[in-house]
């Protein structure tokens, strides 16, 4: 918030907007409106606007799913609904790219988080049943993204992962911007083992580098370790790193 | 339920049991209330018990955190206030492996929700700020998981992702069983592309295949197009099937 003390008219920056296309507005803001990323909501840095897909159902039963074209169990979201569900999306917000949750999509990673935090926000289309018609995806050029190697029940929890990673990175979420520049990822590591008070728990101490107050020692200490556990670990972070 | 026509005492199965340790109870259940999940929750076929880690605090503030031994931006959790966190819910659930949700963890993947889901439950500790005390992660045990490779602001969206992911694995929770052998990384691959009514949209019509009846050349379509996208935007899952 600025001061306006000459009475002139004060322009507030846009907020960072989360657009949601589901058939559980009611799960949102959920957790989203707690900590961070509520107190961030309340102040008007990011925006929310949760819109059910079931108002778009053209018949008499508010059908949004059908049967697979070509056999197969479960139910699949249809083109029409969901399409008029993006359509009525980006009439509001016609700048946001449109990104589906999907295991099937591109991994989600802490690069791509920067770039959406860095941009105008996200139209997110969330799927149940067996998904949604592949015409609309590829009719709206959405964007599919996978936050990990595992199935869910719909894309609403992967959603609020989505915008929670967007929303920390938003200017004067996180208290300290320096300590979003040593998290993991952010050097193509994992981070270093943190300690605090007391000194001693359980017969276990701090490592004796850290009580030291050699800030030398300890930031190569830190390097270290982040490089050790990386290598244990994830591997597959360092080849990328060297390739 | 079974039906208990004769009055004989009816033995229920144990429920799978998510205790969380967290920072924010009230975000739980949450998501997980709506759905497959959120039945399943009413009918028994899971419980939820979360665990406020502030009600370990030993101190008058209530204080869960200090400062970073050796410096640094952020907070650290203490490991007297979580250690004696977990304690609690050990005793309360001692069959529970111990799950701390971690960027720094190990990613977590569809085998690894298969096995938590076949077993008694998780019991998941849900770090906030820069993290927990490393004593009290070897200490206590706690297998570190991380769910994709990026920063959130705490470890409560990836608690609720590991239950939803394990829940829906539960019997009866998902119709018809033959839905779960077919999807995203059941078989190393991504899922094929989904149809349905209706057959012509926005003049893109159902591939012809999927109308032909012929379940031979619709299986071996399907086998293709999950070959193909998974080529395409996931090599490194077929790198793990060939190794």
């Amino acid at each position: 918030m600025t001061e306006n003390s000459d009475n002139s008219e004060t322009v507030l920056p846009d907020p960072w907007r989360a657009c949601v296309l589901t058939l559980y507005p009611q799960m949102f803001p959920g957790p989203l409106g707690e900590s961070l990323s509520g107190r961030a909501l309340g102040e008007g840095v990011w925006a929310l606007d949760a819109i059910n897909i079931r108002e778009f159902a053209t018949d008499k039963h508010a059908s949004v799913d059908d049967t697979p074209a070509g056999g197969g169990p479960g139910m699949v979201m249809r083109p029409d609904v969901v399409g008029a569900a993006i359509d009525a999306g980006r009439a509001r917000y016609p700048a946001l790219p449109i990104i589906y949750l999907s295991p099937r999509g591109k991994p989600l990673t802490q690069a791509r988080v920067r770039e959406l935090s860095a941009g105008p926000g996200a139209l997110l289309l969330c799927g149940r049943f067996e998904g949604v018609d592949q015409r609309v995806l590829d009719a709206r050029g959405a964007e599919e993204v996978s936050i990990g190697d595992y199935v869910l029940s719909g894309g609403e929890l992967p959603a609020m992962v989505l915008i929670d990673a967007c929303v920390r990175l938003l200017p004067g979420v996180v208290g300290e911007r320096a300590s979003l520049a040593d998290e993991s990822f952010e050097a193509g590591l994992l981070e270093y083992p943190q300690y605090t008070r007391p000194r001693v728990w359980e017969g276990r101490e701090i490592p004796e580098v850290l009580m030291s107050g050699d800030h030398k020692r300890i930031a190569q200490w830190r390097r270290e370790q982040a490089l050790a556990l990386t290598r244990a670990r994830r591997p597959d972070l360092l080849a990328d790193e060297e390739a």
